[in-house]
């Protein structure tokens, strides 16, 4: 299955509905290019992707999920452009960031505009289904619930930049909630707009979520080991800005002495060298800290795959499998 | 009717909700402060008790509001939290404002978590009252198009400052989204939650819209000539952020040419002196601009009350009267 091929099929029909929520015809101007800047810029429309996905395995048609779909990466880029000012990231996507390109104020209040549109989208979707009301309430409870536990992850991400350690369970239950949690939402929306039963819902739900936590270590690999093009954002930065990554925690945690030394001197200094942060990424790799996150991301991978057991054999869940592997197989 | 006493009764069942959406008790610790510590300073709940009153006005109980009267607070507090930030202000409610105490990071994702409350709260409402899965959809579909027209006012009222020159009706456009829409949703939630007829509910919506610009109109003048401490942020701080607030419009169109180019001098200039912000305001009262837009506010007021004819009346309805009158009599 070529799930590059794939993921780009059901991305173009992702990006016409984004159009329809996120129009570049909004007054004033500015708010339509800060908003859709991100989204214009790229990106694998993995959430959306998930969502239609989930849709069809439990029977639904991919159209029945499409605007909670494109509801959802409007959610993920509203982290985004936040997220990118909080941490003072200048380029993501082989772009500029929002707040890089006007400013502070005009990138919160684009994140927020794309934050209220995600929930016009979906009652656009539930509206359309006629679905019942049960199902109405669940489907915004999961989405709202889950915008909570990204905030709280994202809090915990910030929390641990200024503490001196951060234990792998922590990192664990930061990274569940800044990642997992969407795309445990991502499964489960489409889940419950494809009608499907309770434990196909659950089903699907812990799949998303295991999947985010693998695709967080993923990111956490290709923040050290990737290659910056395809990437899209500078090698290190999650060094400079001090990130509590895995793969930095597992360093700290095994590196010698000498080693741990290096690395507590370069994270959070945000004016490092270049050689700095080479020689940081060295040690990061030669303790096996970076080979360890990619084997853990491969275990959640297993794991999601098996929490699918509740589902039918179909092409739709063969897709899913393979958007599990591409998640710890992609470089970008 | 002593509405500031029923504002007050009414407030204490809002503020024991808010705490179970909004706990004191958020992880990490500093995500429970910043979301709380806005809300704990005070403020009139005005948004609350137009939905609990609104529900009342249409034959439904006031509690059958709660959730979603305490999710307008959250929503209200949210947007308070942002705007600060972009606005550069450091006092509201007589205490500093969240960025300024935790740094504007913190602020922004504390603001974020508020705004993802009000849809799990609204969706609790909604299942506890087991609505019908039409007025679920309106439920969240007025919410998330009210947010949104929020957030455009406040792109609007940002890039106004930065204009030669803005209109009174540009102004009014502006205030209507980021005051009316919230204020609009808030009548309009009330009476969807107590079954409201059709008409009942776009009256009241109609009057939330008219009372939420009238209560900007009164915000203007209280900018200018309220009294500190009681209205809670420093007087004269719109003109020094460049503010197009309709007191100022008003008064450029209007003053003679000399008073005109007091203003000008001092309208944006951050570092005004006090003396220079005491000569803009008496340029400002006497151009009859003041008076002008207070004017202006209780024929919105007028307006208002005149929308509720599809109402039937009631004790519920005397007080929409009342807090109508309050929105243009109030000193905070």
């Amino acid at each position: 299955m070529d799930v590059l091929r794939y993921l780009e099929e059901r991305a173009r029909l992702v990006e016409r509905e984004i159009d329809r929520w996120v129009s570049p015809k909004f007054k004033p101007e500015i708010l339509a290019k800060a908003t859709r800047h991100l989204i214009e810029a790229g990106g694998k429309r993995l959430r959306p992707c998930i969502a239609l996905t989930a849709c069809e395995a439990v029977g639904g048609r991919p159209e029945d999920a499409i605007e909670s779909a494109a509801a959802l990466e409007l959610l993920h880029n509203f982290t985004l452009i936040h997220d990118d000012i909080m941490d003072r990231d200048e380029f993501r996507r082989n772009v500029k960031t929002v707040h890089e390109l006007w400013g502070e104020p005009v990138a919160i209040i684009a994140g927020d505009a794309l934050f209220a549109k995600v929930f016009e989208a979906v009652a656009a979707n539930a509206r359309r289904l006629k679905l019942e009301s049960e199902r109405v309430v669940e489907l915004f409870d999961t989405i709202s619930k889950a915008s909570f536990e990204l905030c709280r992850g994202q809090a915990f991400d910030m929390v641990f930049e200024d503490r001196r350690s951060v234990s792998e369970k922590e990192y664990m239950g930061m990274v569940s909630g800044k990642t997992g949690a969407l795309t445990e939402a991502s499964a489960k929306v489409g889940a419950l707009l494809g009608k499907g039963e309770p434990k196909q819902v659950e089903a699907l739900a812990s799949y998303g979520r295991l999947i985010g936590v693998a695709f967080q270590m993923q990111d956490d690999v290709l923040g050290v080991a990737g290659n910056q093009k395809k990437f899209g954002k500078p090698i290190g930065s999650d060094i400079r800005e001090g990130k509590r990554t895995l793969v930095m925690i597992k360093a700290l945690s095994t590196a010698p002495k000498r080693d741990r030394a290096i690395l507590l001197r370069v994270l959070g200094k945000r004016d490092a060298s270049k050689q700095e942060i080479e020689a940081a990424i060295e040690v990061l790799k030669r303790s096996g800290a970076v080979d360890y996150v990619a084997e853990q991301a491969r275990k959640f991978v297993a794991d999601a795959k098996s929490k699918l057991a509740p589902i039918s054999k179909s092409r739709a869940k063969e897709i899913l499998f393979a958007l599990a592997d591409f998640v710890v197989e992609r470089e970008f």
